[in-house]
């Protein structure tokens, strides 16, 4: 337990200097053991973030220990935990790729081409495609997670979806492969961002 | 006192190796107590400050303590603790964003629809506007003091006003929080400048 | 040995804190004895190597040493090794510049008139022109490699090359020499990057 | 003389890692007394400097001490060091900004308006202009140092000159203040060039 919640808070401290974590926005969890999750509580800093900045739910979100709030987008943690029983870690950001390229496309980003598309398992080419769902942000968690479920349930093979003008969320069957991925969407997004922004797409 | 200003000088080594405090420019300022205000001395440069850096001053300006000459831009910074006795934190920075995005705009910026801007108190829903307002820079401290008070007054829950081609002001009560508003600021500026250069606004 | 890889393992961790190997993208590797190749493991970080994600190679590509998988492009790297027996360092990078400058240009990339171009050796004024050739991704290394080879005996003074929507390859006499080749191409293709994105070429 | 080049040692680091000294690009020099001049060594690394790789050299540019070959462009150090007698520290740098504006611009960049200006000593109001000259690069230092000399002395009051698609040169009182100027410059043409690539200028 010890081990996840410090792979968090370093995750949390790079991820705020390289700006994808600005404010309080973002948050990062972790699984824990089947049915206890790890998560940043509400209006925590993740860059300078502590023990005392998690709270532990279980997979309906009642809190098990802690004494912040958890984070108000907990509920789409769940979602992908109680989704995928092989993710063992669910981390989102406010980069500033991610909220622009969310903000500029309709309803998903088209990944194409790319090299780095190889770094999602099970992709072998770089010839191929990914769809990364755009979904309208919402206050209303229960909404939400309901739009989030449906656009995963149609996709089996999704790595992350988008909030618009919000941020991505990702995950993976490790801390680690987790933290992979969010390089992976953020590298592809800054390249699809870049060219539509200089007029290239 | 040793908290708070070890707490800016913190803040100061960060947000110079992210460019937001370039040369000399910006300032940094705590309340300490009630009518005890500490700022960073005119020429220091933010990311090196030591204690000696910083000079003391009560809320009319009059020098408590401290050897180096308190900041031209401290009437700025005691206009904000004068009109918000909750105030405990004044961070100004010369980042490339606020720069750029006050040259370009009118006499405000105007932020709508992000997630972010529920880093800002009291606001609860990405479906909200902001308005910065974008005031003419000047040299003198008492006309331009008299001006954003003016704008300050008329709209009492801002947050932060931009003076043009110069910087961002912007506040909290405690340190983390103006840290925290800083941090939303810049990046929805930001994200507004990208728009804005690739002709998407 | 310990010496080479350890060098490899600091430059790791620099280049990917400068966004040049995201996610488990790019690989690095070092020529120890003539016929005795490090190169790092397979789906390994290169922000976070350790001793263990290097594996050991003939020129060949048999393994001698290293629990991990050697790179899928170890061919590519292999082969400039023989190509060039005074090689002593390849290094494989997914920067952003280098993605999308091959992805925007045709077969080659043209740097004229730099004074950043005398950064490789053999070149004393910045009245000169180099040409990095860009050469269509593929998966098959047999194909690939043979394609590199051919592009690199044309130009004997070839300094890299690039990959469509991948990276670049560049190497030295040493691993040092490596780094600042790898520093000079990114700044450049940086340079004409942001020239043709902003409609400048 | 160690604080100096320990002062110089750490500026090379920092500003390495700010991409401002690619590959060996760049050079760094303090005036130790009178007529004693430290200076970078010829294609040494600036961003992992030693003091081994400093030479020592007089006025006129005879090697007093230290291994390496004095830099290339110690001519233009020395000249500065000649005409203004109360210099103490040339720095000169590779910035992608500096290096892209001069290659956008004509014979000279004119920054106008930014309170960023006052960084500058005797500048008092942002309500100013500095005219930065771009003089032709040469590899003749000769005749490159003949008219580096001719621009400054027509403008006695410069505070520094770009060579065309090669970099920057500004100097300081104290290396202190040859470091702040080099940060204001660096952001002033980050600025004109992000609305000069953005169709704003």
């Amino acid at each position: 337990m010890y081990g996840e919640i410090s792979e968090l808070i370093n995750i949390g401290r790079e991820l705020h200097l390289r700006g994808w974590l600005p404010a309080t926005g973002g948050n990062l969890s972790a699984r824990l053991k089947e049915e206890l999750i790890c998560i940043t509580a509400s209006g925590s800093h993740k860059g300078h973030l502590t023990m005392e900045d998690f709270v532990f739910v279980d997979l309906r979100g009642n809190v098990l220990e802690g004494r912040g709030k958890p984070s108000a987008e907990t509920e789409l943690h769940l979602l992908v935990y109680r989704l995928f029983p092989e993710v063992r870690s669910v981390l989102h950001v406010h980069s500033l790729n991610s909220t622009l390229i969310s903000r500029l496309s309709g309803d998903k980003v088209v990944l194409e081409g790319y090299e780095l598309l190889k770094a999602f398992n099970g992709i072998r080419t770089h010839q191929t495609t990914i769809e990364v769902p755009v979904l309208e942000n919402s206050q209303d968690m229960r909404e939400l997670s309901k739009k989030v479920e449906e656009a995963l349930r149609e996709g089996p093979g999704t790595y992350g979806f988008l909030l618009r003008s919000h941020g991505l969320y990702t995950w993976g069957g490790s801390i680690r492969e987790a933290y992979i991925r969010l390089e992976a969407f953020d590298f592809l997004f800054e390249c699809e961002l870049k060219l539509l922004l200089g007029g290239k797409r």
